[in-house]
């Protein structure tokens, strides 16, 4: 490796690093209707009415998971499910995926057969097929790239840069449950360390939404399924994979919008606002910046409003404004705050 | 991570624990023709003419490749090219990849970017877009997950099961230089680690063509294209990446056939033999399974002789046989060997 000018990529952080490598780039194909910059791409498949949606994700051991207190196979299910709802984030329908696997000594088959029962099962839920991979050695740790192709149909697909004035700001089930399973399981693994092996035993009772939420989140096939059996196709969608604020400023910003959302109306759980108190941390931060909750955030017409209002799972939580506006949020005590993006960085 | 039984994964090795995962998977979707087991994965486009084709590769720092002597830039492209071997091998075309990188903290931006201009240089060479992947730190070390997305035409697409007996065997290019290549560069950093850094001149003088097939590797996008104008369609098609035995063993294998190949008719060049003569290495054997030499080798029915053996790049090789006969090479003094497989394994 030669010695170059050292920038240090933490510099620029994820998203930065990815702007910087694909600026430019030049698409060559007539089939390739989006690139980079959304979360699926969006292949054309001829004179057909679908198109091929594709997304991948990369999960490494001891960035993205820590097997202290993740089970293979949920690992396993987690690590498809956060793939398929990026294709629901197009409004599409994963179909199949490929699986590759870097696989260190002290992982055995026994080990490798619990993590793809953990992707059996999520492709079983889901209705997708597994169609390949690559499978190695690797020198340190566990590595799982999964990449999932879907199916939309053409003119129905929602991408990030949709969004108008005036359209409804929605949300799917609640936020910031995932992010303060982490912080549950993160405190018990220190209080384990730190006791006997045998006399140890974590405090999860009551905490039982916020870890599955944490270790087996689910895919919003359902939200899917009721938007498009009430005719409403998402004038803009994204998953909320980096949190609230984050995806949402990912939207205003692809669509040339600002947005005004109002802190009273952000859901969250029951369990989630007694672990934020418990562990003395402000709720709606980790409402707004947790990541995680692979909710869908979604954009509809005003028109749209009795419908999107009839869905017991989605709630509306503000408004697209007009950019000048910036990102902002109303707290509860009539205050205008811009909103930051907070989310996770793994290069943080 | 739960104490289960123990089975070491390099007990099976690379296609023994795809078999042992994969086995008995069930395919649900009416899109997916063809799953595991080929150089892609075969998708139907609906009503169309065309199918989508899908391959994976991961490459790993410390097993597949080792920066002391790969150059940055000419990994990112042997990283794309070697997927758009897979696609070709199907008899495809490659329209799209996208790139997932894991990152430790010793690479700089540079150091990407370089990495980065090899896969674009490769994107250019094949005509091919960069839509998407994901970037992430990693623990130790750089790891490269690529999936490239083909078209191929329905009727058209070539699979490893479609050999049939008195088939011709031909594969294109020669064999066993990218491996000479290897042990090339093996051999000088050896010396490099003895002697003092400024007085070592690696001696890589006359050896270009060795180290080139190791360093970037080129896909066979101009043997798909004679094939196609020349009217041929292969019977059954795969790119030589673990080395020719191996790769046609598994043509014979889902054929349910035989062949016979003769010895005198492997293709090899002088540079690869001279290295072979200076290694004191068995040159028949490294060209049977030395590897990453990604040159196609396909079957084509009898009626199809004076086509093939019309193309300067492709070398006829023996012959498909009847199962019974097993996989045989039949040697420059007459005798005939079973073919052994051994290809690289990366659980080894």
């Amino acid at each position: 490796m030669s010695n170059i000018n050292e920038t240090e990529i933490a510099t620029l952080g994820e998203f930065g690093l990815i702007d910087h490598l694909t600026k430019g780039l030049e698409m060559k194909n007539d089939s390739t209707l989006k690139g980079v910059g959304d979360d699926c791409a969006v292949i054309s498949n001829g004179g057909g009415d679908t198109c091929t949606l594709v997304t991948t994700d990369l999960l490494l051991e001891g960035i993205h998971f820590d097997l202290t207190y993740c089970p293979l196979k949920h690992l396993g299910y987690k690590a498809a499910v956060v793939n398929f709802s990026d294709v629901y984030a197009m409004n599409g329908t994963p179909r199949q995926i490929t699986v590759s696997l870097g696989i260190s000594k002290r992982f055995t088959i026994e080990h490798i057969e619990q993590l793809y029962e953990g992707i059996k099962l999520a492709c079983k839920t889901y209705d997708v097929d597994m169609i390949g991979g690559d499978t190695s050695a690797s020198v340190t740790g566990l590595l799982i790239s999964i990449t999932c192709i879907g199916e939309g149909q053409k003119g129905k697909i929602a991408y990030r840069n949709g969004a108008a004035d005036t359209d409804l700001i929605c949300v799917s089930g609640d936020l910031g449950a995932a992010y303060m399973g982490l912080q549950l399981l993160e405190r018990e693994k220190a209080v384990s360390k730190n006791s006997q092996k045998d006399d140890f035993h974590p405090a999860f009772e009551g905490h039982e939404y916020l870890l599955e939420r944490q270790l087996k989140p689910e895919a919003r096939k359902d939200v899917i399924e009721e938007l498009a059996s009430l005719g409403i196709k998402p004038t803009a969608m994204i998953d909320i994979s980096d949190g609230l604020s984050s995806e949402l400023m990912h939207i205003c910003k692809q669509s040339n919008t600002g947005c005004l959302i109002y802190e009273e109306r952000i859901p969250i759980d029951y369990q989630t606002a007694c672990m934020a108190e418990e562990f003395n941390l402000n709720l709606v931060t980790a409402a707004l910046n947790g990541g995680e909750d692979y909710e869908l955030l979604f954009t509809v017409k005003l028109s749209d409003y009795e419908k999107v209002a009839s869905m017991h799972k989605v709630r509306i939580i503000g408004r697209i404004t007009k950019p000048e506006y910036g990102c902002l949020m109303q707290t509860r005590d009539g205050n205008e705050i811009p909103l930051k993006a907070q989310g996770w960085n793994a290069f943080g």
